[in-house]
């Protein structure tokens, strides 16, 4: 018989993860080796060295390890802004008037507003035991720049950001929150690099890119010994930092002596899906039950659903070593009528080769206008505004909810939350007054940008 | 000996408070009666139905009950958000090397970044249950107002709220959260009331007031039979509601065997301290060992240490009952260069009694830099970002923790963390660049707004 489930469950300090979980250690088939672009040769740990700090590298082709300790320092960081809630949305059930039973792990209650600060002080903490003085990255929305800058501020690193300049001038708020937690914010293009000026000196007037603003990063850790360039998603060690959201969910859900049916996560580098379903997934790796697992992504960027599996650059500037992976080219950019985030163009290299081996059952892509309602809902019945990104999966919570209704069945349903969309309500306002619009890319713009892919055997 | 204190403390469900505490039923002497400003006749309850509903009424003068129970209604709502929790500052301590044990309680992990959501949902219940359709308010910066939206979106009440026109044009997103929990925002003044039209008729191009907001929400309210107009702060039935903020600390605390030495809170209208201190109070009433209580107030306006304790209308359009109460009267407004919050010029009725009778220990007035020197503090190491309003009690807090590393005492501090500063950026960005300006009233400018003072024996 289940207990009473209380509306939040908090895990206790003595209960919270001392270790992340590794799918990579479990998975049959490895996803494929990173390729050295000009030689298309596999990159070893070391080849990773003058990208990631040491241990780092090390996590990103540990493949032998199911189990990493998080260290003592990391551990304390999270026992500031964690455990995360496991809640259960009782009222969101009881507006669908659905037999099934919600549950969503919240992971924005954080000042920077979602779930990247797990991975941003794994990154710092490694940086800083290394070491190293200085760290890089760049910014689009801000939510990484954000959780960066809260752990540089920790741990006491120095850290550039260098955020797309037209989001510096709309979002000069998350500007401001990154300097107060002492970072140095960079509108890009910027002087302050070789690749800025040279883009500044053709287009003086240019609102920046993200692929610009990558170039500028990696330039400006390049100049430094003591700098690295560090990245939010898409990478092996990003999931494995991530885990920690599945691993709590798990754990919280076996208190009230639940176990999800389905588990449903947005995904746009995969980071927030990586991270929730890992210690499901360890489940079906071992034969056991397992949820029934969806990722769900924007119909506007839609790589799981319509993207090619193949050798791809990581960034739009094709600097990065090649990676394996549904991608729908690297200079795929959605529709500028795209407002709910998620806007990658590839997808993490392990939940790729997981989606393609079965092991994640399906990918979903949903119009953004139904993210928006779903949204709105959420928000009035759970009093969270849930942040675009998120809501993808929020629209695929209530749809599978309502299906229950349909069938009778009691599911048990988990999604990620994972984020707050306080800094997203450009986007609320032009749903609220019916301005937003919805897009599918033609068939013909996906088989352009997939003839632009590299040519790898 | 003392427990392992964890970095947080939540309390479980059934620990959470059944019942709110009313001081009122246990001081000595009671706030001064309101009174009708037309004949300064003292106001009774059922004087008081054409403008709170019954219910609320009866808690506005309610003096013998010492617990009154929170309805299921709203204790199944402050399930969803609620507990907040306590949190140890272990960071902050280390990083001021001091031997105090600093705990906050952190009211700002809601959507609408602060405790005001603790009133307003008790506020929409009881109209609710008393048939009501709708609710009008005023708001300034809008945490009340989306408070007041999220309760109004959970209950299935109607809401307008008048945000100041100034305000909706610099805080554009902020109308747009209250927006998606269903509330109406109109700019004020507007074309919608009576006073609204007058006062365009005369200055079309007039930013607005909150004096007009609430002129305009009041007139708003009485067109229909169905309409309240409600507030925040100030009243005895807010800082009622509120009390669940000292009832779980103290709990939280107790868990841990421990008890503060002082308690601090920031104090604008007085919602926030007086549910901060109530539980610890009761402790003084009753003649126990009690914390030394700060309230602190910013010394752009200074109500308890420079204002006079004398009645006064409560809002500046002069259309409320009278108030005793410390004022800086009714017409004084902080200087424009005040980004601090806390503007309001009198302080709650109850609270003023306490402070006169000697109940709360001490006032103190910091000025703006200093609160955000301390806010940036407490965010790099503490990763919150403190409201503006919370970081008046950070300053203290802070102040009384150096005080101990000179002692060498281990005092144990608590401060009120009433929210989060998410949408106070332009503030921060003032500081962050030196921008920002320090600013004390003189002593003519308060002698000038005291003689406009209501003439009462």
């Amino acid at each position: 018989m289940s207990k009473k489930v209380p509306y939040k469950i908090y895990l206790t300090e003595e209960q919270m993860p001392k270790q992340w979980y590794n799918m990579l250690a479990d998975m049959k088939v490895k996803p494929a080796p990173y390729l050295n672009p000009a030689t298309l040769e596999p990159l070893g740990v070391t080849d990773l060295y003058p990208i990631f700090c040491e241990e780092l590298a090390k996590q990103e082709l540990n493949t032998q390890d199911r189990y990493i300790d998080i260290p003592e320092g990391i551990l304390n960081f999270y026992k500031i802004y964690r455990p995360s809630p496991l809640i259960r949305a009782y009222n969101l059930e009881k507006a669908l008037g659905t037999p099934a039973k919600i549950y969503f792990k919240f992971e924005g209650s954080n000042t920077s507003g979602s779930h990247k600060l797990n991975s941003a002080a794994a990154q710092v903490y490694y940086a800083k035991e290394q070491g190293l003085k200085c760290l890089t990255t760049e910014t689009g929305a801000g939510q990484w720049g954000t959780a960066l800058a809260m752990a540089c501020a920790h741990f006491g690193l120095d850290l550039k950001v260098y955020m797309v300049k037209i989001s510096s001038q709309q979002k000069p708020y998350r500007k401001t929150v990154m300097e107060t937690f002492g970072a140095e914010v960079i509108p890009s293009p910027s002087e302050t690099t070789k690749v800025g000026r040279e883009i500044l000196k053709n287009d003086p007037n240019t609102h920046g890119s993200l692929g610009c603003a990558i170039s500028e990063a990696i330039e400006a850790s390049m100049s430094r010994d003591d700098c690295r360039y560090v990245l939010g998603s898409v990478m092996n060690q990003v999931i494995l930092h991530q885990s920690i959201i599945g691993l709590e969910a798990k754990k919280a859900m076996e208190l009230v002596d639940e176990y999800p049916d389905i588990v449903i996560g947005c995904a746009g580098g995969g980071s927030n899906l990586g991270g929730l379903i890992g210690a499901f997934m360890q489940d079906r790796f071992a034969g056991r039950k397992a949820p029934y697992f969806i990722a769900v992504e924007p119909a506007s960027c839609p790589s799981f659903t319509r993207g090619k599996f193949a050798y791809d650059f990581c960034d739009t500037g094709r600097v990065t070593p090649l990676a394996k992976m549904y991608t729908l080219g690297s200079d795929f950019k959605p529709s500028p009528n795209h407002a709910g985030g998620l806007r990658y163009h590839g997808m993490s290299p392990m939940l790729s080769q997981l989606y393609y081996d079965g092991y994640i059952d399906e990918a979903r892509a949903v119009e953004q206008s139904a993210v928006f309602e779903a949204a709105c809902l959420f928000a009035k019945h759970e009093t969270i505004l849930p942040a675009p990104e998120s809501s993808h999966a929020v629209r695929v919570a209530i749809d599978e909810a309502l299906k229950c209704k349909e069938t009778g069945e009691a599911k048990k349903i988990l999604f990620g939350l994972t984020g707050t969309g306080t800094f997203d309500m450009t986007a609320y306002s032009s749903y609220i007054s019916g301005e937003m619009v919805d897009y599918n890319p033609t068939d013909e713009e996906l088989e352009a940008s997939f003839s632009r892919l590299p040519k790898v055997e």
